[in-house]
C-alpha cells in the first residue's frame, strides 16, 4: 500500500522479540503485531531503535521485513528502519526492504565521521534517488552525536526528498520550528519519537507520533491521539500523565548493572511479556535482559496503570 | 603470518583510495601500500576510521581486505577493522576478515545504543570467542559516543580476550593508565591514535603509533618511533614538531563547507595524490571532497615540511 | 510586599540597561519597568541571566535593586536573583537583597565545582535557612553545566525550603516531572525560562512564565498566559507562533563576530532601543554590542510582528 | 617580588584550610606554605580551583592574600586567582590582589555567559589594562564550559597582555600548539594544571607545573621538574610514575555520596591532615568532607607512596 496522503497517527516503533536462545522469535513478533493493530495504531516502524536494530544481522533485518509485511498483511503501512551510518549502505538496506514490500524507508543523518549540513543534505537526496517509496528522515542526536536542524528537514521537505520526519531529539524548539515551518507543505509530516511529551506535540501541530512506549500500551496513545485531534486537551493531557506513569517502566534496572539501552528496550519487553504478548525478554547481545527483581518493579507499575 | 610477539611500530590507519567514479582504486590502494612499507612501516591496519569504513558496503570492504592481503603478502602482518555497532555484526565481519587471510581483528565497543562497562566487556568476549586470530580493541570515544575505559582494557588484557588496544581518545591520562595497568602482560600492545603527541605515547611506554598521518609520511613515523626506542628524546621531539607542521593539512578545509571528516581524511588524500601515491582525492558519499583552492594550501604544507 | 498564595503569570527576567560610558541607567531601567508593568506583567524577576548579572561589580547590583524595587513600590512582587557559584556568596548576595526590600530571593544550583545531588540541596537549604523571605530555586544548566534534578526540586519542594523553580533547562520532560510532582504542594509554584514552549509549559501546568523576551513584549506572553489559564488553547497556540516569530531578534548577530550571549541579550537590548523604551543597547564588558546592520534586522521583525 | 624573568618550575595551586566551625585557619596555612617552601616549590598560587574559589567570601578571600603574602614574605612569587565571571568584577578583585601585594594575577575567560573568541581576548586585555603587575591566563573548560583556545593564547602572548598560561584543559594538542607558537616571545611562560602528564608537558617545553597534587608532595613534583630540565627522562618518568599512584587519592570518595570536587579537594586536604600539615579536612559549605573511612583509603596510599 503507498502512504496515505497526510500519513499520521500512532506509528510504533516495534520491538524485535527474540527466543532465548538468540533467534527472531517470528511468533512473537506476530502477536506483537496483532495486539499493535488491535490496539489502534495507524501504522508499523520496524527496525528502528527500538528494535535493537544495529545488533541485527542482515540475515535477521530480512526475516523481520519479511514477517512484518506478511503479517500487517496492508492493514497500515509498514514503515523500516535503513539505519545504517553512511549513504551507499543505507541504500542497500532501503532498495531491499523496498523489494520486501515495505510502504516508506526511515534513515538517519549520516553518522560515526562528522558531516556538514550540505554532506547531511545531500545523503538524504542520494538515498531518496535510490528508491521508488517515500522517505521519511529520523532525528535522534543522543544515539548518533549529530543533530538534523530543522533547517536541513525544511530544505529536504520543500524539495520532495522527504515526506516527513521522525523527530525524537526531545528538542521541542526544534520540534516546533520543523512544524511551522513545513505547515502547508502538501503530504509532509512531522512526528514525533517521544513519550511523555506526545500532548505537547500534538499541540504544536504534529502528523503523529512514534512512541517506543507504545509497544505497551498502543490504545493509550491511540486515546491521547483521538483526544488530540478533536481538541479535547484536557482528555489529552490526562491520558499523557497515565503515560509518564506507565514511562517508569524505563527506568526499573538496577543502575550499573546494564547500560541504559537494555534499560528502555528490556522495560519494554518485559512489560509485553508480563503481559503474555511476547514469549521472552531476550535481547540481542550485548544487551542483557532484565532480571527478576527488575521485572517485578515493572510488572508492578503496569498494574499501577491497569495493563495488567 | 601471525602477530609477532609484542607487536607494535608504526602501523598506519590505511586510507581507501576511490576513483572519480565512486570505485575502489584497487592501483592506487598497491601504491599506498607500496609507499607505505618503503617508508618503514611495521603494520598496515586496514578498514579503520580513516578508511571511510563507515560508507564501504560489504563488497567493498572484501575488496580492501582482498587487494591489502595479497599486496602486502606477509611483508608486514596486516590489521583488520571489523567496525560495526554491536556484536553480532562485528562477529560476521571479523569472521569474513580471518578468512581472507588478515593478522588480527580491530573492533570498537558496541555504539549507537547505550552499554554498561559490563555489556561492553562482554562484547569483546564474544567477539574474541568467535574468531581464531588476536583482537585489538579500539577506543575513539569521538566517533562512537563511548568511551573504552581502561579499567575495562585492562581487565580484557589481563582475561587474554585482547592482544591490544588502539587508544585514539587523545585522553592521555587513560592512555597512561591502560600503558602502566598492562606492563607485564607477555604480549599486550598499547597503541596510540594520535599524531601530534605521539613522542610523549612513546615516553609513556607505548608499544606502537597508528597515525592517520602516516599515510602522508609513514617515513617520518618511523624515526619519530626509531628516536624514541633508542631513547634519543631530542630526535624524537624534532621529528615530532615537525609532524605537528604536517598535520596543519588537516584543516585546510574551508569551515562549514564540508564536514570534519571530509577535512581529515580528505587532506591525507589530497596530499598523497599532490605527492603522486593516489590518482584522485574522492571519497564515498556522503564525504565531500577537497577542492582546488583547498589543494592548493595542502601543498603548500607539503612543501615547507620537504614531501614535495 | 509578600509573595501572593500561588505565585505565577509573567515575570520577566529583565534587562539591565547601560549607558554607552558603562554605568547603570537608571533613567531607561526605570522606563522599561513601566513598560513591564503597563504591558501586564505580574512579577519582576531582576538580576537573572539576561541581566548580564555576572557581569555587575557589587555597586551595580544593588543599584539595580534599589531603583527596581523603588519603581515598583510594590505593583508587583519583584524577585531578585542571588547569583554566585557558592553558597556563602549566594547568602550575603540574598541577605542584602532582602535587606533592600526584595519579596523573594532566586538562587541556582552551586556552579563551577561539581557537587552531588546531596551537596545541591544542602546548598538551597543552607541558603533559605539564611533568608526570611522565600527561595526559588533556577535550573539552567546550559550555563553553569550543573543540572538541578527534578528529584531535588520535589525534595526541596516538600521540606519547604523552595517556594517555587524556574526551569530554564529545556528539558520538558524533567520540567513536567516537576510539575506533576509538586502538585499539591500549597504555595509552590513551577515556572518555565522558555520563551518558545510557554504554551507547553502552561499545558503542562505551570504556575507562571518568566520568558527574557518578555522584555519586548510583555503584552503578548500576558495574552498568551491568559489564553491558556481560561482553556482557549487556540489563542495560545496561536500567540505563542506570533512570538516564535520574535524569536527570531535573539539570532541576528553575526556569526562569530559575537558570542551568542551577546547575541541573545543585544537582541532584547536593541529591540527595547529602537521601541524607544531605553536609550542605548550598551552592554557590560566584555559583551559585545550590536551593530547597526544587525540593529536593521531586528527592527525588521519588530515592524513584521507589529511592535514598533 | 616581580616575577623572575621566564618564571617556571613548580608553583602549586594552594588549599585553603579551614577550621571545622568554617573559618579560614590560618594557623593551618601559615604551616602549608611553610612546608610547600621547604618541599622546594618555586611559586604560590592562592585563590585557584583548588582554594575553594568559588565558594569563598571576600573576607576570606582577603584573609588568604594576607596571610599567604605575609608568610611567604618575598622567598617566592605569589599568584592569585582574580576568578570571577565576567570583566569588571574580575578587576575589581585583581585591583585588590594588587593592592595587597601579590606578584601576578590570574584571571579565567569570562564565563556563565557565552562569548566569543575576540570578546575573550578583550576580557584579558581589559583586565591586564587595570592592573600594573603580570597577568597569567588561565585554561580549565571543564570548569567553566569554556575553553581558552590556544589561538587566544598566542595573540594575547604576541601583544603583552599575558606574561603566561596555565593550561589545565587536559588537551595536550592544545597545550603542545601553546608552547610551540609562544616559544621565542621573551618572557612568557606555558604552565600545566595536570598532575599525571607533567612529564610530557615538561618534554613538550612548559615553562613550568601546577599541580593541585603538588600541595601533597611538593618535593615530588619538584623533583620530576628538576630531572625533566636536565634531560634525565628516565627519572623523570620514574617520578611521574610514582605520582600516578599518589593520585589514587583524589578518587577514595564514596561515589554519589559526594560530588567530584569534594572528592578532589577533600582528597588533598584529608592527605594533608593526615600528614600533620594542616589540622582539619573542612570545607567551605556546599563542599561536603570526607569521612573516616575514604580517610584510612588515602592514608594506605600515603604509606604507600613513601610519604607518612
Amino acid at each position: 500500500m503507498a502512504l496515505p496522503a497526510n500519513f499520521g497517527g500512532v506509528v510504533p516503533p516495534i520491538c524485535t522479540p527474540f527466543t532465548d536462545s538468540g533467534e527472531i522469535d517470528t511468533a512473537s513478533l506476530e502477536r506483537l503485531l496483532r495486539y499493535l493493530i488491535d490496539g489502534g495504531v495507524t501504522g508499523i516502524f520496524a527496525l528502528g531503535t527500538t528494535s535493537e536494530t544495529g545488533a541485527l544481522t542482515d540475515a535477521q533485518r530480512t526475516q523481520v521485513i519479511e514477517t512484518t509485511v506478511a503479517t500487517v498483511a496492508g492493514e497500515v503501512p509498514v514503515i523500516v528502519g535503513a539505519l545504517a551510518s553512511a549513504t551507499n549502505v543505507v541504500i542497500e538496506y532501503a532498495q531491499q526492504a523496498q523489494t520486501l514490500g515495505v510502504d516508506a524507508i526511515v534513515a538517519l543523518s549520516p553518522y560515526y565521521h562528522k558531516f556538514s549540513e550540505g554532506e547531511i543534505a545531500n545523503h538524504f537526496r542520494a538515498v531518496k534517488a535510490a528508491i521508488d517509496i517515500p522517505l521519511i528522515a529520523y532525528n535522534i542526536p543522543q544515539m548518533i552525536g549529530t543533530e538534523l536542524s530543522s533547517a536541513n528537514v525544511v530544505t529536504l521537505a520543500k524539495e520532495g526528498v522527504i515526506a516527513g520526519v521522525k523527530d525524537s531529539s526531545g528538542n521541542e524548539a526544534s520540534f516546533r520550528a520543523s512544524v511551522l515551518n513545513t505547515r502547508g507543505i502538501q503530504g509532509f509530516s512531522v512526528f514525533t519519537g517521544g513519550e511523555i511529551t506526545v500532548d505537547y506535540s500534538m499541540f504544536a501541530g504534529a502528523a503523529g507520533i512514534v512512541p517506543g512506549l507504545g509497544n505497551v500500551d498502543p490504545a493509550g496513545y491511540r486515546r491521547l491521539y483521538d483526544a488530540a485531534i478533536t481538541g479535547d486537551w484536557d482528555a489529552a493531557r490526562n491520558e499523557q500523565e497515565r503515560l509518564v506513569k506507565l514511562f517508569a517502566i524505563l527506568s526499573q534496572a538496577t543502575p550499573g548493572r546494564v547500560g541504559i539501552s537494555s534499560g528502555v528496550i528490556g522495560g519494554y519487553k518485559t512489560a509485553l511479556r508480563e503481559m503474555g504478548v511476547i514469549d521472552s525478554n531476550a535481547m540481542a547481545v550485548p544487551f542483557q535482559p532484565l532480571n527478576v527483581e527488575e521485572a517485578t518493579k515493572i510488572r508492578a507499575i503496569l498494574v499501577e496503570v491497569g495493563l495488567v
